[in-house]
């Protein structure tokens, strides 16, 4: 096991630092030092090849679809960060030999990732290794490495093998075509490739320079191609003492760069377009480049860091790691992509998205960086027709979301087969695209989050309403009749726990169903009254007349579940006479997913366990509908029945147990959260980073102990810190004003840098922020 | 460094032995040691994972074509080799820790491959390894591994990952589309996969079982099912001396099988076939199954084997491994299929067939299995029509064989598009395809060697004389007049030496083409005279009545280069002009190639430098119509400026100089021979053995030292034993007639096995051998 841990000196809490190598976990590293700018992410594989590594390099919205029966996923572009090394014609690999030093780094300060190595090799030489690289934030279409090679005893012969390799692909599935491979003017490596069925051309630009102790090399490296790969090989001696220094830089552009959106381009333009870009990089050189990369880390960061000084700096790492990777993994600008569930890190869920990003990563967005919110929703609107038509093919009406999406034309993306049960050896049938409905009020939800906290009307006129009451009359369409119990229903549905599969009114899916038609219904009648030009058009296009009734009829005929005698609400029909047995073994599960062992999906759906929270979501979106007292005594009731084998548990358990007062424990799963990628398992995060994860640790630290929430009206602030924090400071976005909020363990500060009065409830009272001031509160008892 | 020589004990000469490991040499081995049935190629990668290791498995005739911009390929098939070895949860790896003992063989009389290791782990266990493996050459469908590892020191726990790995590709580009995957019976995984453009259908299963200490294992394993993967995960714990034995057992299936030719299948046949052969395979166990793979050697080497008795036991080893390749690399009773340049051993030349077939591999078969030999070229009359396409396409008449030539339908595969020219950084077109047209009078003259060897008219009459026919007829429409010189001529071609490309009046091709329209001159006179119904077929079908007269046109107005007047026959016009440079650092090279590092391809073509023998082939293949003076002087000319950089070139070689009495060169050229892939060049064979030389040594051997050699009336034998060797015996099958014939430095013996009488002139002297009779014939003087 390795620790991911701060790491040395004034920028300790800014680092995450790797102390030890062990060729046996190469993805989770891969996966939690992966750079990008959300144009492209580019996954932290080693220089030298390891058996085990997964080389990935994504650019976002690329989709391609292999084959027919494989559903569309972000293709893995051809390699850039490959470099062999021979060193005396074998192989540099830190198994070969004795590592005297190894540590590598992830500055999150300044986006660059470090490795310095000292090795001894069987052979009795001794080098000392540095590789540094980064992904430009400021300049997104380029990537900068450097390697540092120093004979410290004896001479070396080396060969730097480098160069881009298209021979990868995901999981064996090839996306792209070969296209042009060739050296320019002597020095600048292209690579075209085109993606098999949707036509996305990738053109690929890599310039090398090499120097030994800061002079040029005497020859020239020599280009060797092969299919899918385009190399150049360089051969260097060094005299004990002599270092020799690789830079090698970087170009990625698709024909479906934002940049050329709607225009007719051909292939030539964007590889003229990599090739200025590649020149004018070769000029600046890394470290020109890597400036101003790391001054726009510095922009980000004046805005976005969270300060928290408390006894462990895990917890401020921890922080600024979530906050790093939710920065990277989308093109916030860009309205045609959405947030993969493992960022651009990783092949994992094949760069879909799904309800992670309304429930736990968009709030991070809504309330630090509504413009990048607003993108991330207007992806879901562009993709309304995918969500009309699936709800078209499965017999209902309006809009049905996808339960995983992709490119704006491509549906419904959920694979349909999976891995196998243990007990027959088949595939099983993946019913989350089909039956995983509760998405498309969750996506209603969160646009109407992002209006409350917003106001962004303009917004809701033009997309925000038609998402809202086209997901309304899709579950109007969707309940059925019960005439026993005259009711209606919503049957054979997955919750948030995908444990459940075929479940009967779900009380997640039931009750976000009716708030998403109860809200339709306020919408109707608002617009009707006060937008007319805006109800007219809406009316034509959804008819909202005769939606109406229908909405009013389902929702008075709607089965809510109830608690039963105990309080505890059902989180599904029938889930009281489901097996209770004891899950102390699978809680105290290193990985997860331990229960699979022992019990396939059959068995699962005959016992009180949940995947992830279920129930205690609900809690936590509509908190407003059950009183303290219920939500206390249910707490306690699933969570005992939940493995937390989602990473998309913790941090709803976190927000609860800070709302309830159960303050350890909220701490407890926030650093649970923290440790879904940067704790000790090493497996967890192979395929690439927990995208929610990152906005729960966010929502954990700011919803939890910040104690940040909005109402129909105001901003409500209940902070409540965890007994080993002294403060926690954070910057938050209200109805358009910037905020800095710092908490204490007794008090808290508001500093408004906006320009307009805000209401705001803290701790119960209700307070006007004036803007430019500073508001500083106590907190009673 | 690593060599490759004779194993120990009393079958040394038939065993290839491997005496250390060294990671960095992993193709040379994996294509060396490479198992299979002319059915399927397996490549010999090692079960565990290293850095640079290509798993190829590949079964004949299921090419598919990746994109529109590739050709067809041989599709690398899903991986049954790889088995994840987990000692106390770190992988088994020979680079890691001490090893102890090494040594990997492959014994040629039973196709086995055997490693033996001894590892003491970096944690201080020690343990025991022992791999086998066979690929069936009884049953063809059929695959074995046997893996045992037994505690030497300290008790281990062990988790083996086995199973059908479908995320291989040929060099990045992956030719299926995902079928099913799935456990059968609780024990037979399935695999099923579809090539993406051709549509093959495979089907691979495979069954595993346990002992330890002969025991069967407790737990079941657990299957593990992932993206194109479908393994079992079986843990094991082994106290101190205790073994545990892993067999595997394997089926390939595909829907080109030529049992299912011409039937109307569905994949559920393929699957079936696929399920009652592992079944059936599953009782024999891997001993059950191996016993007879093993008699089928016996009884192949019995019939095939040829016995060297010389001071250096490599040459009898050489001998066997070619040999034992040749056996392997066809399937005997396919027509569909050609021969692969690296037969099933590895993705060089994407499974495709080029001249070396016919020059260089065809006499073995015709020798002595001519029922193979007949399946070959009935291979290239399958494909005649690809070849009237091709000469229309290039706007000639009659059959222009593709250069590549790979599923009947496919036509010319050549690719465009080559390696970087070195100065221009640019990929270089591929000229072959287009101007090396020699091949056409290549298949030729081999339909006629094998008519002459055998006698079979009928094959004539149904094939050989169309294929005669039709070449002869595109070399008429190919030639251009010249008009100044008053003669025919060929124009803009590559001739053997690829060195030079665009060449007018290539010797070997003006000679060739001249014997193929000769031949089909006396072939129409023949046919009209003898077999008029056939005469009378194939004149309507290639207008032969029209044809004679343009051929004998074309034949009396072809040049044909005449010697110099210091009697060197030039090997296209103009080549006494080109440059003379010192070529001796290159012909001293390690590895081939050398010269391509300081001169590009432009330069190569104003040289006097040849890549292989080119006009020493015309001598080789119409020795009779030069005297033998002029071979001689060209001989010494030719070779001087020969870099051997072509695996076809030492044999030829070989086998003129024996001709020319240099023995002991020919004696060099037959090991270089032999050593161009069992020799030291540790890189040169790792995308596959080097089929045409293994067709090489078998000439350099039969032709050269054996001075076989068949006139048109009859056998010539006029033997000439290396001073190092004693005896050579090596059967001979000509007219139907089957010979063992044994050869000593003063005399030979010739055993015939047949119920003709045969005539034959030996040493010059023309013997008739009675069938039956042993004939003994000392050498004069």
């Amino acid at each position: 096991m390795i620790r991911y841990d701060r790491g040395q000196g004034p920028d300790a809490n800014w680092i995450v630092s790797e102390g030890a190598f062990d060729s046996r976990f190469l993805g989770k590293c891969e996966a939690i030092f992966a750079q990008g700018n959300g144009y492209l992410g580019q996954r932290a594989a080693l220089e030298e090849d390891y058996v085990g590594q997964i080389r990935n390099l994504f650019v976002t919205g690329t989709f391609n679809r292999f084959a027919d029966n494989e559903v569309t996923e972000l293709p893995n572009l051809p390699d850039l960060t490959r470099v062999r090394i021979l060193v005396d014609g074998r192989p540099f690999s830190m198994d070969r030999g004795r590592l005297l030093a190894y540590h590598r780094s992830l500055n999150l300060k300044t986006g660059e990732v470090v490795r310095e190595v000292e090795l001894e090799t069987p052979e009795g030489k001794r080098l000392a290794l540095e590789a540094r690289r980064f992904v430009s934030l400021k300049d997104e279409h380029l990537l900068g490495f450097r390697l540092s090679i120093t004979a410290l005893a004896g001479n070396l012969d080396l060969r730097l093998e480098s160069g881009i390799n298209g021979q990868v692909t995901n999981t064996g599935s090839q996306h792209f075509q070969e296209g042009d491979k060739r050296l320019l003017k002597g020095r600048f490596l292209r690579m075209t490739s085109t993606t098999t069925q949707s036509g996305v051309v990738c053109a690929l630009h890599a310039v090398h320079s090499f120097r030994l102790d800061g002079q040029p090399l005497p020859d020239a490296p020599h280009p060797v191609i092969d299919r899918r790969s385009l190399l150049i090989q360089q051969d260097a001696r060094l005299q004990e003492g002599q270092t020799l220094v690789m830079e090698k830089l970087c170009s990625v552009h698709t024909s479906r760069d934002l940049a050329w959106h709607g225009q007719d381009i051909s292939p030539a333009d964007i590889e003229e377009g990599g090739l200025a870009s590649i020149s004018w990089a070769a000029d600046l050189r890394y470290e020109g480049l890597f400036d101003r990369s790391r001054a726009a880390w510095a922009r980000l960061w004046d805005n976005q860091d969270i300060e928290v000084v408390s006894d462990s700096g895990f917890d401020q790492l921890a922080l600024r790691f979530a906050l790093y990777h939710l920065n990277i993994m989308i093109k916030k600008d860009d309205p045609r992509v959405g947030v993969a569930a493992k960022g651009l890190t990783g092949e994992g869920y094949k760069g879909h998205s799904f309800w992670d990003t309304e429930i736990f990563i968009l709030p991070y967005f809504t309330f630090t960086q509504p413009e990048a919110a607003r993108s991330l929703l207007t992806y879901r609107y562009l993709t309304l027709q995918g969500a009309r038509d699936k709800a078209r093919e499965n017999g209902y009406t309006g809009a049905m979301y996808p339960w995983e999406s992709a490119w704006l034309t491509d549906g419904e993306v959920t694979p349909l087969w999976g891995a196998a049960d243990i007990e027959t050896g088949e595939p099983m049938k993946i019913w989350t695209g089909i039956i995983e409905q509760h998405i498309s009020a969750d996506i209603a939800y969160a646009v109407w989050q992002y209006y409350e906290a917003t106001g962004d009307a303009a917004f809701m006129a033009e997309m925000g309403y038609e998402i809202i009451l086209d997901t309304a009359r899709f579950w109007a369409s969707r309940a059925t009749w019960n005439e026993e119990k005259a009711q209606f229903e919503y049957l054979g549905v997955i919750g948030p726990d995908e444990y459940k599969e075929h479940v009967d009114n779900n009380a997640f899916t039931n009750y976000m169903a009716a708030w998403n038609m109860k809200k339709a219904l306020r919408i109707i009648r608002d617009l009707r009254q006060h937008q007319p030009d805006t109800y007219k058009r809406l009316n034509q296009l959804l008819s909202l007349d005769a939606a109406e009734p229908q909405l009013k009829k389902m929702l008075e005929g709607l089965y809510l579940p109830q608690p039963n005698q105990e309080g505890i609400l059902p989180q599904f029909d029938g889930y009281f006479d489901l097996e209770t047995i004891d899950l102390a073994p699978y809680k105290a599960q290193a990985d997860v997913g331990s229960i699979y062992r022992d019990y396939n999906n059959t068995r699962l759906r005959q016992i009180q366990v949940a995947k992830q929270a279920d129930v205690l979501v609900l809690f936590f979106l509509l908190e407003e509908l059950f009183p303290q007292a219920l939500k206390e005594r249910n707490y306690h009731y699933h969570e005992a029945r939940t493995l937390h084998d989602s990473s998309l548990s913790k941090s709803t358990h976190a927000v609860l147990a800070s709302d309830l007062g159960l303050h350890d424990i909220a701490y407890d799963f926030f650093l649970g959260s923290a440790r879904i990628d940067l704790g000790p398992s090493m497996r967890s995060s192979d395929m690439g980073i927990h995208a929610a994860a990152m906005g729960g640790i966010w929502q954990a630290a700011v919803y939890g102990f910040g104690g940040i929430r909005q109402t129909a009206s105001h901003l409500r602030i209940a902070p409540h810190l965890p007994a080993s924090w002294h403060s926690l400071r954070f910057p938050l976005v209200y109805q358009g004003q910037p905020l800095k909020i710092q908490v204490f363990q007794d008090r808290l500060r508001i500093q408004h840098l906006g320009d307009k009065p805000l209401q705001a409830e803290i701790w119960g009272q209700q307070r006007e922020i004036a803007p430019g001031t500073v508001l500083e509160v106590e907190k009673e008892g």
